[in-house]
């Protein structure tokens, strides 16, 4: 039976989601626990990456089940009981056999929260991004419109992504919340390595009024990774859903 | 000069407030950064002590200035830029030469966050206490009446704390906020030790109906700690603010 898990994680003490030898990543826990569990090595698929710092609210896991004994309930129990405090299994569905999160994902939805306060919130420090400058929402707005669509994200990636720089944004939502958080909220079908975080600091950018909401339009046109601002910081980040 | 500094910090990683020689305390890294910003050992006053993994939001530190040169403002971003990303100084204010926050405070008001909800939330786990069950918050409130006043609170202490156990307590208000977080605010003259989170575990008794709101009367008139439930759990905790 192959199952996905819906996973929420604290990115904080994490070397990413993906897993890697030697240092502390969400999905190296994760398959340490599976073994624990089922006494032998189980693989797991991710729907997509987190880098160190970005924290998961929905992410997506799959893998095969080796005892067949176990209900879904079973499953989730058992994973978090053994899981450590920063990592929780929210559900656990039955999936068709083969199914990948990775391949399958239609569309993936981001969340990034800005705290904007003249003061900081100690309790939300490895939550949000602390910017303690006014920020301009409907400028914002109307340079998240030119990023919708399918465009060349050349300009919006960092470090080492070979792939087609060429993605589909499907929407950028963003929304003024109570207590002075501000939330951008970004639906595309796959991302670009640091994307989403490079596309809020150009969005900050045109808040700060440093920069005209056109002017996001010419640096996308310049498909130039030198154009691109400042990434935002990784604790403001939370990969919120998946839908296939 | 005398200052008094409002301090706030996220307590899950010291061994509580008050300084004590080879563990990580509030003060003990406010007394470090002291030393460093003016060359010399400086003393410090506290308005209360927390334990461990109990958050300050307006915790009052009060020390001499060596200085004569600093203004408030200076002192404030002297302190912040040299203090531990857990530890932050909200405000500092100029006070009366041998103001003391302990013995000068007339109100101390605590707020206790319980999260009521069946699945747990991570990003909340060093800051609420996560309480899945039902909670009859009328029920509470009525138990709550029975603590207000000047009670010897012997039921509600814990640990060693030979102080005279009379106390009175101002009040105590139960509130429902968004997103199932509950709120007890406790205000009072001075605690004893333990004693806001044995009230709070005392009150969820009530709220979960093992207990009915009269017994709370019961158990505070036995003048023994054997009657007291389990305490509350630190991460709930607020040393919200001191009044003078």
């Amino acid at each position: 039976m192959r199952v996905a898990a819906i996973v929420a994680y604290d990115g904080t003490k994490f070397n990413g989601f993906q897993g890697q030898p030697k240092v502390r990543t969400v999905q190296g826990e994760f398959e340490k626990v599976l073994k624990r569990i089922f006494k032998q090595k189980v693989i797991s698929w991710g729907a997509g990456r987190t880098d160190t710092g970005v924290h998961g609210y929905g992410q997506v896991i799959a893998f095969d089940v080796p005892n067949e004994r176990m209900t879904l309930e079973n499953i989730k129990d058992a994973l978090n009981a053994n899981l450590p405090e920063d990592i929780y299994v929210r559900k656990v569905l039955k999936v068709r056999d083969k199914f990948s999160p990775r391949h399958e994902a239609t569309k993936r939805i981001y969340h990034y929260f800005i705290y904007q306060n003249d003061e900081p919130n100690i309790f939300l420090r490895d939550r949000v991004w602390w910017f303690p400058y006014d920020l301009n929402i409907e400028k914002m707005r109307k340079a998240a419109k030119y990023l919708e669509g399918e465009h060349d994200f050349t300009t919006f990636k960092t470090g080492n992504d070979d792939r087609n720089p060429v993605r589909t944004i499907y929407r950028i939502r963003i929304l003024k919340m109570r207590n002075n958080i501000i939330l951008i909220r970004v639906e595309g079908h796959s991302f670009l390595r640091r994307m989403v975080r490079n596309i809020v600091g150009a969005l900050v950018k045109v808040g700060t009024e440093n920069w005209e909401p056109e002017y996001i339009k010419e640096i996308l046109e310049a498909k130039s990774r030198s154009k691109a601002p400042a990434s935002a910081p990784p604790q403001g980040l939370y990969f919120y859903s998946v839908l296939f």
